[in-house]
């Protein structure tokens, strides 16, 4: 089989390959596999690993937390202790911090949703009032941003996605625009490219100057402390730099523990200015007594501080990073030669994002499905699902175990492969 | 002092017993209490008595239900044991079963957020769309209720409580009425009565022939179990009757074990007609992947089923019995002959709801807190906070010790003498 680029092929050679990857194809699809990397979803391995979470708050008597009865009703922000955790790990204060249930998806659903019923901080009026709403979706994105926005009928913009993150050129001109009102944001190990926002990328988000002044500046740190390879890398903090820029207002960060312990069942956090989160509360009180305070102080008892984080997160390095490398490897192995697509090299997050030729991303992994491998559907990081050119693949490699792992990536380059062969015979 | 009705003494009587409550209660006020009664908290005693909860679940060997790993994302609608579990408390289908996160409330808010935002299964238009939105508030009630749709701009209009159940001749009249798109209702052991709705009470609302077809019957049987003597009450599944009168889209139920496990920790469940659950699990996938799915196992493996959960709501009853004792044998001995106060006897819940002569409630609770000893505040039982007579007062017994609360209930007696008399020499 060739490993030069195909267009450098002859026709004649272009046939002869389509019958090799074809061939090929049929022995993969008679292996009836059954994989699933359409989620980044832990594996076993990193469940298990973290299993200690069962057992960590097993006595009542450990269940008074600065001074207070986790057991009981009240403490709507969240325990002080579990505050105090996730403001080390973001780096704000714990006084800017909403400690809330096992999803920060939820936390950012719920934020939307109030800013629709009853309006943000500095809005004029409730969202659900007004003609239209537009939102800003950097893309390549994460499908359940989207979604959300989409859900409330805003009309999402798409924003080009850059190697140092947004096309901030972009951004600073759309925001001139009073009835866009917001902008999803994952700024490390970004969803699905797993590239790290410049520090001017972040520096012109802090300084942004939206006309809209309940501008909301969704800022997802779902990756925070995730990488997979090297070291911890620090990151700024979102929060003092809008209060330094004359914006505290404007962002609202969101991160958790759900691919740090359990996914189902983790604690999750908000940030925002400590005025933000003071007319929140008397929205939230509405809503909600407390989240779980037992599972926020397991947590901090589990995990401690930074420090415990960081320890945990490089034992799951140890089974995510041959996970990535895998990958990588067959990618550079199988495709590169071949020129009919392009990938970030993520050290953290839990994505490789993979960009055809244009038109390819759809077939490709229609192939995979018909040969036993589900991915992400094509499309889905991009808003209304639908990618203009059909170029974006999101790979998650956590969940399968690296044998199955190697077979579902055998499955998707030599679908590719032949996706765009046909393509090229089809021309 | 006097044991006679206040109504039958003569003015110097009057003087007389004033500076004799007068004095009483500057005696009680030098103790410098500090009890607070004000929310159906439960006591430590039952948290202790629950707290095998914390090592139920211990073994990552367990986290297996139904074949589903429990620790990992996914399973929107709640684990099926969980269902199964509410679904025989509760006495529906399992798969008329939503389980969620610590809260009801939270789903309550939720559902009526997504009726103002999307919109019910069979409303023609979201509720924000709308220029007025009237809810039905059975009163004295659920504060927190009444928030909910106070918080989202309803207008909310007052329903007389009988000792059946909402007076259903007025429900029946205000639900012809297409802007009136809910009720409020605790069928059992209602709070802060503590009454049961009756039979018939419930046939009518079941019967129940809104001009709103996405009329919303929010059906709270936060007490389903919660008996503190004698045995478990069978009581009608709402689901069920609705169906069957025609009206399967109309109710939506809610419980949690917030007062059966822990408060702060517990599960939630929604249970609505299948074709509701269907139309909900659509928008509450853009908010959720699922709730904590761990704490829903673990309450599976504590709880085990109704037997199961019976035998520990004996346990508790075991522990509130004799506070609500304590309460009723106060008010029997120090204000029943008084003729300035009435009250139900439950005999499950969490309350009793004292209705004082006119014009007492608030200086009554006033004079509690200056003695150190903070009930509910008065008129937080009605919509909007106001209660029209000044008359209804909650008394929530379950979280001081016996003797405790008997301080509180010594505090709570003399206070509304003396606001009574006060009254008295006032006219």
């Amino acid at each position: 089989m060739s490993k030069i680029a195909y267009a450098a092929l002859s026709a004649a050679d272009v046939n002869r390959e389509f019958d090799a990857v074809s061939k090929l194809y049929e022995g993969l699809k008679a292996k009836n596999l059954k994989l699933d990397m359409s989620r980044g979803k832990p594996s076993k391995a990193q469940l298990d690993m973290t299993s200690d979470m069962l057992t960590t708050l097993s006595d009542p008597a450990q269940c008074l937390s600065d001074g207070l009865d986790v057991r009981n009703y009240g403490e709507l922000a969240g325990i002080p202790a579990a505050k105090k955790l996730f403001a080390e790990i973001l780096g704000c204060r714990p006084e800017e911090c909403y400690v809330g249930g096992n999803a920060s998806l939820t936390l950012m659903y719920d934020l939307i949703s109030k800013a629709f019923t009853h309006g943000l901080k500095n809005s004029d009026t409730p969202w659900c009032k007004l003609d239209k709403v537009k939102f800003l979706c950097p893309a390549p994105g994460y499908d359940r941003h989207f979604r959300i926005t989409e859900s409330f009928g805003c009309e999402l913009i798409t924003v080009p996605m850059t190697a140092e993150g947004p096309d901030m050129d972009f951004v600073e001109e759309q925001v001139k625009d009073p009835a866009v009102k917001g902008i999803w944001c994952v700024p490390k190990y970004s969803n699905p490219d797993g590239i790290i926002y410049s520090a001017e990328t972040i520096r012109r988000f802090a300084e942004l100057k939206p006309a809209a002044k309940d501008f909301a500046l969704m800022w997802d740190n779902a990756y925070c402390v995730h990488e997979f390879t090297g070291d911890y890398v620090p990151f700024p903090d979102i929060i003092s730099l809008c209060r330094e820029a004359g914006n505290p207002d404007m962002v609202y960060e969101f991160a958790s523990t759900s691919k740090i312990t359990f996914p189902g069942a983790g604690i999750s956090v908000m940030a925002a200015s400590e005025e933000n989160i003071a007319y929140l509360l008397k929205l939230i009180g509405v809503q909600s007594i407390s989240c779980d305070k037992v599972n926020q102080l397991r947590h901090v008892l589990y995990l401690k501080d930074m420090e415990g984080t960081l320890a945990l997160m490089k034992k799951h390095a140890a089974i995510m990073g041959p996970k990535f490398l895998c990958v990588l490897d067959m990618l550079d192995a199988e495709i590169a030669p071949l020129g009919i697509a392009e990938w970030q090299r993520p050290t953290g997050g839990y994505f490789v994002s993979v960009n055809t030729a244009k038109g390819l991303a759809k077939r490709t992994l229609e192939l995979c499905r018909e040969a036993g491998v589900v991915m992400t559907s094509a499309g889905a990081t991009f808003p209304y699902g639908v990618d203009p050119e059909d170029r974006n693949i999101r790979i998650a490699p956590s969940l399968p175990p690296v044998e199955e792992l190697k077979a579902a990536m055998e499955v998707f380059c030599v679908s590719l492969r032949l996706a765009a062969l046909e393509q090229m015979l089809a021309k």
